[in-house]
């Protein structure tokens, strides 16, 4: 008799806990499972900020996939997810095909494209690991380069962050720790470097609790960082951004531009056929797609409903991670013929901003708002206590952040 | 009484051993003296390749005038020197004019221009601790980006270093050590990178001893480095270089190049009318200028013979901390009364060359050739050995390279 193929695709929060789950679920003769990945370690999203600002390396924040996937298990495959094939139950690798009786895809998000002239092609995105230490690069560079001109060029000295969401604000939360130390490596007047972080909106950060806003923008403006509100952004260049404020068109240099894109569902999974609204994929109360029985969709692909509110779910971190265990529960009963799946009830968590080393705002799971060094130690705990469900004790001692006193 | 006034103008290894050389010779009450330089820090010229490379961090090259010099015995000016005024006793910096009774022109040199198209606007030198750092960002830089590129470009991963000079060769060795850590550190594939390097002669290093040559060839080669002679440069482009060899003409594509130019005495003193030939100042026994009296000239600024042999001696490192003491003794005379100025007699050293952190070539003082280890170790101590001349025991602990094996 053969064994079921599990196939999981993604190594992001929702696909790399599910083979964790799996790995610990499932006795070895029950399924044979493989993971697909298009590099050969899982990074923590919601700490690239501090990678492309430099504050903390990528080789902290990124873990090797054989560090928490026992491979004598689990078959791993170093490959790019080109497309789906339900019907055909084949998922097309771009180094050849692979069949599946059950499917999990967890292919996390994409920036979409911008509209606005020039930002896709002169700006920075900071989606995954490799064009978050592209922007860390890309800063360092010019801070090297401002001596080697023969003319003083002021852009290499600016940076300027654009764009929704918060991950901006932690990015120049970031960047306002950062920019002294890069001063002094490469003999910059501090006082000439600029960090601006422009905004659509009429107010920064509108989708949080004013409260909340007030204090991260006094807290980084207290370090130096500008703000640019109401900006309608018209054109990017190579080494500045176009906005229009007030009716009038405003320009400001800087060879760093960073786009916080808007965030948008793996393409791949539109491509493949799926019934998706706003490119996600709406998902049964057990996980799966009403379409396909066979396939589990999580994480930023998956259009989650509130089984108590009614309402439908952010895209985040722990949405993935807490679907990955019924994912995963679910699949061990289907394997085991048992088929009354887990319905998946969304805890809400916690929720922590840093704003640079020091300092954060956060809101605890009984809605109390934390400010500053409580709201980082907050943050920093949430991080911890990830990298133990994923690794456990070994994997917390050595990915995670307990030098919170810098 | 007025007491006479010392400028010393530069921080380079000349400059810097004089003024350390003066404050130990010196009483307070004998002479005012003055440093004058663009930076607050003196380097290790010799050093700057592995600057360039990024295998050693340019903070531990570059070491603060103020850990080496006296700060409340000799008055220290930031300042860029713009003109000498031989006649006028006076030097006019950047931000205002400096009058002296006794001058040390310790300027040092710079890359002379290229008339190769393109290469002075695309290329990278090596001349100083501002464009050596600027040679590590380009590298990881382009390393960075690769993978953010739609389409590979294969060019981010080429670095070229033409031009003549052993600091080439150097720079090459230190490469080939930093390659697979960068590979490592961007998950690049180790097998994608080129090290090219051009050379106009019809040899690897034409100045050297055939012997070492080939040594140093074999060692680079076996570490990946290809070499290119006979290859003459037509023409530097933003990301390749165009040659010709052997009538034909071919194209490196290369995001980083670098540029090994001939190097000249620091055009100031041309421009402040001294006679000089080939931009250096031909100076007599006593180091000082044939036409100003109150004038020394030393280092890459000055153009000095050989006692015994004749011979014009060859602008090193080493002849400008050897006439450094000579300077320093003269300036004592000339302070105290006495008119008989010691004459300088070059002291020929060993010389060695490093080809990475395992590897290097080099010379006893007694002609006997060293390979690998042996020659690195004694290119080290040389180097701890200046350390200890310029800042004692101290300096040399503190920047001193005693981890020889790694």
């Amino acid at each position: 008799m053969n064994k079921p193929h599990i196939v999981v695709l993604g190594a992001g929060y929702g696909g790399i806990m599910t083979i964790v789950k799996l790995q610990k679920l499932l006795g070895p003769n029950e399924a044979t499972i493989t993971l697909v990945n298009n590099n050969d370690y899982h990074y923590q999203t919601s700490l690239l900020h501090e990678n492309a600002a430099g504050t903390v390396h990528h080789d902290r924040t990124r873990i090797s996939i054989k560090e928490v996937v026992d491979l004598s298990k689990i078959r791993f495959i170093l490959d790019k997810v080109v497309k789906i094939k339900p019907k055909l139950k084949k998922v097309k690798l771009k180094n050849g095909d692979l069949s599946y009786d059950l499917l999990v895809v967890a292919l996390g998000s994409e920036s979409a494209a911008s509209d606005i002239p020039g930002m896709t092609e002169h700006s920075l995105t900071i989606d995954n690991l490799n064009n978050a230490r592209g922007i860390r690069e890309q800063i360092e560079y010019n801070f090297a380069m401002y001596h080697n001109d023969r003319v003083k060029n002021q852009a290499r000295l600016n940076v300027v962050v654009a764009g929704e969401g918060l991950t901006g604000i932690e990015l120049t939360g970031e960047l306002a720790n950062r920019i002294p130390e890069l001063c002094r490596e490469y003999d910059v007047d501090e006082d000439l470097v600029r960090v601006i972080n422009i905004e659509e909106a009429s107010s920064v950060m509108p989708s949080i609790d004013s409260q909340f806003a007030d204090y991260a923008i006094n807290s980084l403006a207290a370090r130096g960082v500008e703000f640019v509100t109401d900006a309608m952004l018209k054109e990017c260049r190579t080494d500045s951004v176009v906005y229009e404020k007030d009716g009038k068109t405003e320009m400001i240099s800087a060879c760093t531009i960073v786009w916080i894109a808007r965030v948008r569902a793996n393409s791949i999974v539109e491509a493949s056929g799926f019934k998706t609204e706003e490119g996600k994929v709406p998902v049964q109360k057990d996980l799966r797609t009403p379409s396909f029985e066979d396939i589990f969709v999580l994480g930023d692909c998956s259009l989650t409903t509130d089984q108590e509110t009614g309402l439908t779910l952010a895209s985040t971190a722990k949405l993935a991670v807490q679907q990955a265990s019924t994912v995963a529960c679910n699949i061990k009963k289907l394997i085991r013929g048992d088929f009354s799946l887990d319905i998946f009830y969304f805890k809400p968590t916690k929720m922590a901003i840093s704003l640079g080393a020091n300092d954060g705002i956060g809101l605890t799971r009984s809605n109390r708002k934390l400010f500053g060094f409580r709201a980082l130690i907050m943050r920093r705990l949430m991080d911890n206590y990830y990298l133990f469900l994923l690794g456990g004790f070994r994997l917390l001692m050595q990915k995670g952040r307990f030098n919170i006193f810098h």
